[in-house]
């Protein structure tokens, strides 16, 4: 089993908010591939968290806690002019 | 499908807290999209969750760690009077 | 529906941290009213959770989180005499 | 009905981390009893919670989190000398 | 019932990560001691959360939690050659 | 039994962002490890976590959290070049 990459680009900085929070939702994923590496095992899981709200509730706590890691590395993206 | 635009105006920074706060609920409800893409099931999960004490506490929850950022962010708005 | 406003007075900065946790606990209530705005709705729920063991630690948990993001909106208050 | 004090003396500081965890603890129940104002169901609910391992441990996140808004507050006592 | 000392030499200061972590451990289950002083309870809880998957990654959050407040008390140890 | 090591190499500095996601998974898996010393409950447990989508997020949540305290303890690798 080739060992699952956690971090794309080995970085957390990112040139925009919107692209932090695509590695944060990015993070999140690989950490539930690295838990469950069977990609059908996790399809399945898929159809079931994606239909149950307490778990898609869940995703987004993950998500936040992870997007708030990458925001400070980021300085909150202060010199990205939108 | 198109991407899901996951953070409004690509910023975190608001000109008011109120502003963030709206930012931190509609950036919670953007990663469940992004997650159930489905509108119908979002629809359909919305009544389960709207009248579902534990679920409402836990969007709270999400919504609170979003804020907790975008706040930061914004340097809890010090430069702003209210 | 007139929407609901988020955070009274547009702002995070409170007199003493008794005023910062009143703030809190608001904030949260806020989300629950935007995110359910049938008040009959809320008045059931409130009597579920009230009851609840785990829905009152879950709130309790929410308030810590909104209180940790005003306080340091607030540097403290290290400026203010008890 | 009384409202409930908040936060004991109306200050986060405190002189040692052991009074900054009795105050996370405190400001945790305070929480409960603003929600739940009636004592009898509070005493109900306490032995629910008091023999159910996954609420204890939901406990002691919430006091994680007020502890780390309390500690931030003292500067994790580095002034204090244990 | 003798008050149970919550944070063992009154400090969070430790010399080691590992200490760190040991302290934040020890503190988190301080307080489920606190909140269930009958050790022959506790006793019977260790043998139900010490064989629940979601029981065991709860007290995962929490230590997590706990930790991240020891390690910014200590500036990350910074200081310390390992 | 032998006690169990919290922290590999006792540090939490890291060469980059992908070792320090490493040391987060490796950190929670410990205090689960420490928790419950038999390997062979643990392993039993894997096999219902890792096909239990809510424990699966919730494992993310605890390793987000690490991860916020080990990226903040490299300065979140600002100093290492992609």
């Amino acid at each position: 089993m080739e060992p699952v990459t956690l971090i794309p680009n080995n970085s957390l900085l990112t040139a925009t908010p919107e692209e932090g929070r695509q590695l944060a939702i990015k993070m999140a994923r690989l950490i539930i591939k690295t838990t469950q590496p069977d990609a059908q095992v996790r399809e399945t899981l898929r159809g079931v968290y994606a239909s149950d709200a307490m778990m898609l509730i869940a995703i987004g706590q993950t998500v936040a806690t992870e997007f708030s890691t990458i925001a400070a590395a980021n300085n909150y993206w202060h010199d990205v002019r939108p």
